[in-house]
């Protein structure tokens, strides 16, 4: 393998003049976890709680997608140090958005993109300088971590004798977000491109992520995990991932049981997205088209049968369905519309139960 | 490393009941190629009628970013077999735009995302399957070439029994299109999201891409490649690379090599593009401005001291900066925008020179 230096984005920002301290991310505010209280800090759920896990479902709900630390330094420049548990490699995934960084800082009341970048793989354990040269004076930093490896520490690095400290959330309320891959994030060219982590910067709103690839299908233990959150109202991405036989056996259950747990908090239920395979592959179109319109059915009875659950529609394609990564996914412009579509009626709902 | 069937995309469209049969894509219809007679028929230029290469340049002016193979086929399924040559990984590329294919499918006279993919890395001599259920009848097909990788031989595979044949191109016309990385299309998540393929796909137009990662720096050997070119007109990527003190000393001399070359063809140049690590690296802030600055200087003297010589803006970020994989590159959002933005004062020129 030739050394290319163009393409190692986060090697290109490092700065041997400076000394880092360390701050592991834990002592500072990590927002966006649907369970608080897990033995390690950046695992979303604590698996061993639970029963039921298939093997993939347990490594992913530890894999840190929709998590972002919070704080504010005065330091020049900014640093990551990570060690890692499980990780792999996805063919459609850049290794930024999977096991890397996405560093946004907050100027004129919003946040706006920073820098982001992953250590090389064979100095993965480094020191991963994210950006130097920042303004004098305390910055309001937000850290997205990685959408789809295990983090066993995470050690953020500012020039020694600054400051740094942890920053107070601005988001407001705990909205539980469950579902499919495209809720972890899958595709997105880095963590802060997720359709949750758009629409969290775009309302204010926290949205606590529990989107678990390919195994968004209202399995049991994954209601419990919700049954187990302190929020105010869910957002469902459930009809991605389940065959028709699936949804049709487990919605209503899925709805009673998080209902018996979370007696008058909204479940607002997404249909799930147009997927570009399918226009040309006739049968997946079949399949894909066949299952909206039962999830359409069921939600619509859903709607009458229960009390505040409701059925929003998703978009995450233009008009020329052009924007996904692999016929299944979106990229970032596919999450970028997807989180439009849903906003406006997502606040609706969300303010008509005094959530705004 | 767990295996986890759903993101190997491939994979999933892998069909063992198909026997497939397969035509060498260089027997088909390649378009795209600055140069034709190179003895690899999938590298851009023939590296060793040129002299004055570092590495790295001459690697990627053989990867066969920017070209595609048209056809035509009544098979239900279409696949891919790839020999490589040279590789690599990137952190900030997903493998499907590096070393991946990426097809389009001709429907009501427009050209539609059909289907992506790369073959797992343990098997990727094997048959990738893009996909499958194909519609009866003749389908006009234009697959994309990896990005970011040296490619020997790719064997398009049909079902045995059904038709494949060389597709006339419907392009028209030969526009050179060099520069840096980004107009190789680095960071694009497939190979037809580039802000070339883009716009060939939305004005019919036909571009020849000489992007080079790092290294769209007007150097000698690239100018007389360009000159070599049969070509109706230049587009220019050329302030995105070399430092301000290679612009001002190189600028002038390029121009006038194309000119002794191609005394009438336009030669239209770019602006460099907003990097989004501008927002907070003050340095890096700094020298992006200067330099954007000279170009526009120099720019300006050299659309007076020759003839047919162009200047216009990019765009390839939102109002919100957050268009960008890792500072630098943009994302498909930010390549649509790119190509949207160059598109109408780019028709206009060209159209002025009987180019349409």
């Amino acid at each position: 393998m030739i050394f290319v230096p163009l393409l190692c984005v986060s090697a290109m920002a490092q700065n041997s003049d400076v000394t880092y301290s360390f701050t592991e991310a834990s002592e500072l505010n990590i927002i966006g976890k649907i369970h608080d209280n897990t033995p390690n800090p950046y695992h979303r759920v604590d698996t061993a709680r639970y029963k039921g896990w298939n093997k993939i479902e347990n490594i992913q709900v530890r894999c840190p997608a929709g998590l972002a630390v919070l704080f504010k330094t005065n330091s020049s420049t900014i640093s990551v140090q990570t060690e890692y548990g499980w990780k792999s490699e996805f063919v459609n995934m850049t290794a930024i958005s999977y096991k890397g960084y996405d560093l946004y800082i907050k100027r004129d009341g919003e946040w706006l993109y920073a820098a982001s970048g992953v250590a090389r793989p064979k100095k993965e354990d480094k020191n991963l300088v994210l950006i130097s040269n920042l303004e004098e004076g305390y910055k309001e930093c937000m850290l997205y971590l990685p959408i789809y490896c295990e983090v066993r520490s995470v050690k953020i690095g500012v020039e020694q004798g600054s400051d740094i400290q942890s920053l107070d959330s601005p988001f407001r309320h705990r909205i539980g977000i469950y579902g499919s891959s495209f809720t972890q994030g899958i595709c997105a060219s880095r963590a802060g491109m997720s359709y949750p982590m758009q629409l969290m910067r775009s309302t204010g709103l926290q949205f606590l992520t529990l989107g678990c690839g390919g195994n968004g299908k209202m399995q049991p233990h994954f209601a419990e995990i919700l049954c187990d959150a302190d929020v105010d109202a869910f957002v469902f991405d459930v009809f991605s991932n389940p065959t028709s036989d699936i949804i049709e056996e487990r919605l209503f259950p899925f709805i009673e049981k998080i209902r018996s747990a979370h007696p008058d908090v909204p479940l607002i239920f997404q249909q799930t997205i147009y997927r570009e395979r399918r226009s040309f592959d006739q049968k997946y179109m079949e399949k894909e088209k066949t299952k909206q319109e039962l999830a359409a059915r069921l939600m619509k009875e859903a709607c009458k049968k229960y009390n505040n659950v409701y059925f929003i529609q998703t978009n995450a394609t233009d008009a020329l369905h052009s924007t996904s990564v692999d016929g299944s996914h979106p990229n970032d412009y596919g999450y970028t519309l997807w989180a439009e579509s849903i906003e406006k009626p997502l606040l609706k709902i969300l303010k008509k139960h005094g959530i705004k």
